[in-house]
């Protein structure tokens, strides 16, 4: 069966586009607070699934070997813009573990905040893998490769330690156990494939972190701060998820994913949040995220996150001509 | 009832996302020779529907007043890259007949020609309004206000006489007659809802030029003509309607839209193609196009063309990690 239409984008006075789509809102104890769509086919969080990439990196203690704090965390959880925000404190980072940008698996792309992609062109100067939006994240894996003393090149291998390490934290997460199915992301590194309830589950595990051991409870609370602590880090100025977790003040940390995801942890409330568009569309997940989190109480609907809510759709002149909008099913959820 | 799925994109052994849609092929007596989906609820063709657009440009005598052949009639139909060969030749017409880039309706917005656009950057150089995708449709509704001698400003509301002469035409070619809905497009112009079964019945009739009034025939004749002599005129450097129309060898005219759309005129078969994705993603009505044309034996399966059939999906290191393919349904269809 069709998932419903979750978010529709109008011209005039008719829906132009639609975007089908499933979520799911899972507490701690593994119980759907609510849901719409297929939430048991297993599909890819992509980058939503940093936060839980970026666990090894401060259960194995090598972000304490390393002198890490919350700054290098919200990177390790970003796809980043490549702004100097975020170059310059990777850089830094390899450094302080003896890397360089040649140990990065990820393959380089020019800066997405605009003013730095457009200055670089200016001084025909080629982005390198410390560009690429995941570098924090390699940065984090290349980190728990040195702390552990193994090698760092191959690190991005589904059989490698690190990412063994990653499978386990997922697997125990989630319940599924770490022989999930699994494809290589954008960044070369694996990416697992689960159920959005069993994903949001893991979430939820990591938005009420008493309920952990105290390792992974620490871990949790450290990496979920961190990327509420700085918000620009784990995305880049004016990002969805920057916008989103400025608005929510602390009260969610969320983490877009490629192809329509869209990941909320929530830990006043216990919850995690997991969203996938059908079709892959981001201007969908955004605005499925939005939509939930004013729900859920933790947006004011003004400004610029609101906007995200009902976001207008624009032409070259500046005219708006339709907008994109939670479609009735979405609409009618109540949280 | 939903839509079926068209197209289908992997990573791994998993379909990670999915493209929903509806397309119809249908002869100038109006049969539908195949479809799939809805056709029957009006959609927006968007930039699709510039060969129609451009027709009052060649049936009121605009055109040979002003001297304009082939490649200005390809740009007339064109959402075009604002390559050299591009803006040069929309700055030349537009002084032809007496106007500058400052009557043109249309927005600024960067060349969609890297390499252009990054001169440009490196310039400082501001792109104008001839850069817009849509400046030669719009310059061709300007030749046509000039020739009718009426306000050429204003010429791209929808009560000006130029756009009532682009209603009326659609709407004769439909059926419709010409009180269709419309919506505003990206270029400030208006664009006509109708339905699938209809729109390809317009493209059908321009595909079959002997069944029309001598005047429609000779102008449907000269664009469809244009088109297929000029694909890099149409679209730009490697864009896919280029591609597609020069794998064709004169065997069919093609035409993007913005929101998942793509019209096809097919003279040696009198058919007409038109397909909406549902979600607007241009990379599944693209692969959707090629897949019908190569299932009417209007292009070779090999070559660039062949590759947007099934398009692999490469990561940022160049590692293939999935393909974009036909889905089940469309597979299916017998042609």
């Amino acid at each position: 069966m069709a998932n419903p239409v979750l978010i529709e984008v109008t011209r005039g006075d008719r829906v132009e586009s639609i975007h089908r789509g499933a979520f799911a809102i899972v507490d701690a104890d593994g119980a759907t607070v609510a849901s719409l769509g297929d939430i048991e086919t297993p599909v890819y969080p992509r980058s939503s699934l940093k936060p839980v990439q970026a666990l090894p990196l401060v259960e194995s203690g090598a972000a304490d070997a390393f002198g890490i704090g919350g700054e290098e965390l919200a990177l390790a959880c970003a796809s980043h813009s490549g702004e100097p925000m975020h170059t310059e404190r990777v850089t830094a980072w390899l450094k302080r573990i003896a890397c360089t940008e040649h140990d990065l698996a990820c393959g380089a792309h020019p800066s997405r905040y605009e003013p730095v992609a457009d200055a670089m062109i200016k001084r025909s100067e080629k982005p390198t893998r410390i560009f690429n939006n995941c570098s924090g994240k390699h940065t984090g894996f290349l980190s728990v490769a040195r702390h552990w003393d193994v090698a760092t090149a191959g690190y991005e291998k589904h059989d490698h330690p690190v990412q063994r390490a990653v499978a386990e934290a997922l697997g125990e997460l989630s319940g599924l156990g770490p022989d999930m199915p699994w494809g290589i992301d954008g960044c070369t590194a694996p990416n697992f494939a689960l159920p959005l309830k069993a994903f949001a589950l893991a979430l939820a595990k990591m938005a009420a972190p008493e309920k952990l051991p105290s390792v992974r409870a620490a871990a949790v609370k450290r990496l979920t701060q961190a990327m509420m602590d700085h918000p620009e880090l784990v995305s880049g100025t004016g990002r969805t998820c920057a916008i989103l977790m400025r608005a929510a003040k602390g009260k969610a940390a969320v983490k877009t994913g490629a192809e329509g995801f869209f990941a909320g942890i929530v830990p006043g409330r216990g919850y995690g949040v997991a969203i996938k568009i059908d079709d892959g569309a981001g201007r969908a997940s955004d605005t499925a995220m939005a939509v939930l989190m004013a729900k859920l109480g933790l947006l004011d609907a003004d400004g610029e996150a609101g906007r995200l809510v009902r976001a207008p759709v624009v032409n070259t002149v500046g005219t708006i001509v339709g907008e994109r909008r939670p479609a009735e099913a979405l609409a009618r959820v109540n949280l």
